[in-house]
């Protein structure tokens, strides 16, 4: 082989970086050989120098490789790894990198999903390449797969699990017949829930990945703003189980689509937590596993599956990316231009539609079932059934199950709002989106 | 942006290649933004000129645009897609492309199996590209998943339901106890299994997609006569229900293992009906998909999972390998090259491990039990599990269903031609492998 040379250069060395920096060691020739060029860490921006240089033995490094200067890490640099996460400053590193016309590789989902257009754009201008196969779903590679498995095709859903912390809480009130508060104390205390837990269970980190999954798949600029969520920390016990009686697991899902309304075809989004019937491939994914399904208009339907975090997982993403864009750097060659060709406009949250099941507590008496199904029928949303759970003891009220099929969620608001305005309507115990099978 | 344009040749235009072009008319101007450059079919290899001549305006193409030349027709494209099937004259067309530095996409395992190593090098020497993700499992980007995505990590072992035709019969005999030839007869009435299904249900189709995943997971030739190959003919209805009792199901399952012996590292191969634990991702593999399962060292376990064949998902691989190979033609740059690099040795078949289930009908008489362990003992196997089924009427003998742990199949055969040769064994019904969980 010729002696070509790719020098790395790392921003932050937490979990992942310095799973990174050990594995570009231990594996050296391997990747080297895989990408046609000695890969060789040129330096490591860190914020505190003596705790690294204390740690440098231990990852296999010289000590002076660390350095304060992210400026000093990406000139000295052909490819910078960005692990510091959060918005700044790893944001302006990216773009200073992507300007002087250097390959990025992070793993930065909230980067992407605020600033991925500009990201791309001055990757674009400068003839750089952007890698972020590691900001989605770990070492799945669903980035991978809409990038450039799947450009001969074209991609009507997505839909994913893709966070770990959610689906860790889920499955374990379901399995456990936990409450929620018990179920994310269980993920705290076994470390896949952080101790301020907010950005998962409301969503946010599994909208950041929606965003950046739909603009891929529909090659659209899709931000995390445009992606309605809705978290789980409202979830009941009773509604596991309701959910597990008539057939379903309830999920977070991540869901992007392509849709035609009055407008033409536009970009539905959603995140929350979802009944997804037990048939469905989503419905075993248990733990922090991640799993991703496409529906394609001439593959069909394929799903990818594993791990969804953790250090050496996402390591291996970002190690795939380095291969990759060293290969690019060494031999010429560009990661696949990020085309928004398409833009196609965002759908109004309210024009899409969704199959919504509704928990009811009703009277008690002839003419309620009439007076709901008015309701419905007013609003413009079909009912496709109507379930009476086995009743209760000391029961105040009758519980009905009531499942719509597909309806713009506006007429789905309105006619809840009809529902709770109802003399017939006691309670509106739970609403949640069903999942075609 | 500019006005590049791509010359796509195509040889062969049965039911793969007429949803390319389909596809290629329908989808032009999405198919050509994604790769940035106009993709304009130049030529179509056909023996039946008139045949197809007839079928032009069907197929949105102009008449003169058939040839029976396939000289011709690679000589006016830049890249060439083969889609004739068979090993000549397809194998020859790739060469003769390659050589001329033209891109090649292809869905032809039987040639990559056979004379993978021919074509690999002779791109490498000519700066051409090879692209073959339709060769493996139809559209699900495994051939990507292992060639990009996962250059970052390394894979230790590739477990693969890549033959959709067993898979269907397999199912059929376990969702409706049929035997194996009825399971055949409607596999061949829905046209799932051919006339003569043995490339299929003899496990030859699988053994040459096994050759292709093991050269791509460990960067080592391996050809489909390097596959020890069983099939799933011998496979009986008591088979599959014994498995159903003990909590298995019967897969035809590739295998291809790093795994390290005395000689060191060494790459081992299978193709075989397999007893896979119910918990086992590719336990609910059902029917016509595929699914692949890679164990990675960094990454863990990942499933691709999809539709295995058919002219539409197979074109659909096909496609996106000509957007990234016209990419490439259009803008320089290269597929990752294909480095045989590691070069592991092939495991003797009698050196590898396996884990043993075997059905016996022995003398119900004292002492049985200990003669069979004897044999066990002696032949260096360690007995995992022993099971007598319950009793049968008007049994002459009885039953066990012995399990062992790993142990080299060389041993395993010692063992089962001492128990043939043992008077306390009076037949061996069955002997399967077991996949670990």
């Amino acid at each position: 082989m010729e002696e070509k040379k790719v020098r790395i250069g790392l921003l932050g060395c937490g979990t992942v970086g310095s799973q990174v920096v050990r594995i570009l060691q231990e594996k050296n020739a391997d990747l080297s050989a895989r990408s046609g060029a000695r890969l060789e860490i040129s330096g490591i921006a860190v914020r505190n120098l003596e705790k690294y240089r204390a740690q440098a033995a231990q990852l296999g490094v010289d000590e002076t490789i660390f350095d304060t200067e992210i400026d000093r890490v990406i000139a000295g640099a052909d490819l910078v790894i960005e692990l510091m996460g959060g918005l700044e400053p790893a944001r302006s590193a990216m773009l200073q990198a992507l300007r002087a016309g250097k390959t990025v590789v992070t793993g930065n989902k909230a980067v992407l999903a605020e600033s991925g257009p500009a990201l791309h754009q001055t990757a674009l201008e400068n003839s750089a390449d952007l890698y972020f196969e590691a900001a989605v779903a770990g070492a799945v590679p669903v980035v991978y797969g809409l990038r450039e498995s799947l450009t001969g095709d074209q991609i009507n859903q997505v839909l994913g699990i893709v966070n770990g912390t959610t689906n860790f809480i889920l499955d374990q009130m379901t399995t456990q017949g936990w409450d929620y508060a018990t179920a994310l104390k269980k993920a705290q205390d076994l470390g896949f829930a952080e101790a301020d837990p907010t950005a998962d269970v409301e969503g946010h980190d599994a909208a950041a990945k929606c965003a950046i999954l739909a603009s891929l798949a529909f090659h659209t600029r899709v931000g995390i703003s445009d992606v309605p969520v809705r978290g789980i920390s409202q979830i009941t016990a009773q509604d596991i189980k309701t959910a597990a009686d008539n057939g379903y697991v309830i999920k977070l899902i991540a869901k992007a689509e392509r849709v035609t309304t009055e407008n033409g075809e536009e970009v539905a989004l959603s995140v929350g937590p979802t009944l997804v019937p037990n048939a469905h491939p989503l419905a075993n994914i248990s733990g922090p596993y991640n799993a991703i399904v496409l529906e394609s208009q001439f593959a069909g339907r394929l799903m990818f599956y594993g791990a969804g975090a953790g250090g050496s997982p996402t390591a291996s993403a970002v190690l795939s990316d380095v291969v990759a864009g060293a290969h690019h750097v060494a031999y010429g060659g560009h990661a696949p231009h990020e085309s928004a060709y398409a833009q196609l406009p965002i759908c109004d949250p309210d024009r899409a539609a969704e199959k919504l099941q509704v928990q009811l507590e009703v009277v008690d008496q002839p003419g309620t079932l009439a007076a709901i199904a008015q309701i419905y029928q007013a609003g413009g949303v079909s009912i496709a059934s109507v379930m009476q759970p086995p009743a209760q003891e000391n029961r105040q009220a009758t519980a009905l199950v009531l499942t719509t099929h597909a309806a713009p969620h506006g007429a789905q608001r309105k006619v809840l709002e009809g529902l709770a305005a109802s003399p017939a309507v006691k309670n509106i115990a739970a609403t949640l989106p069903v999942l075609e099978d």
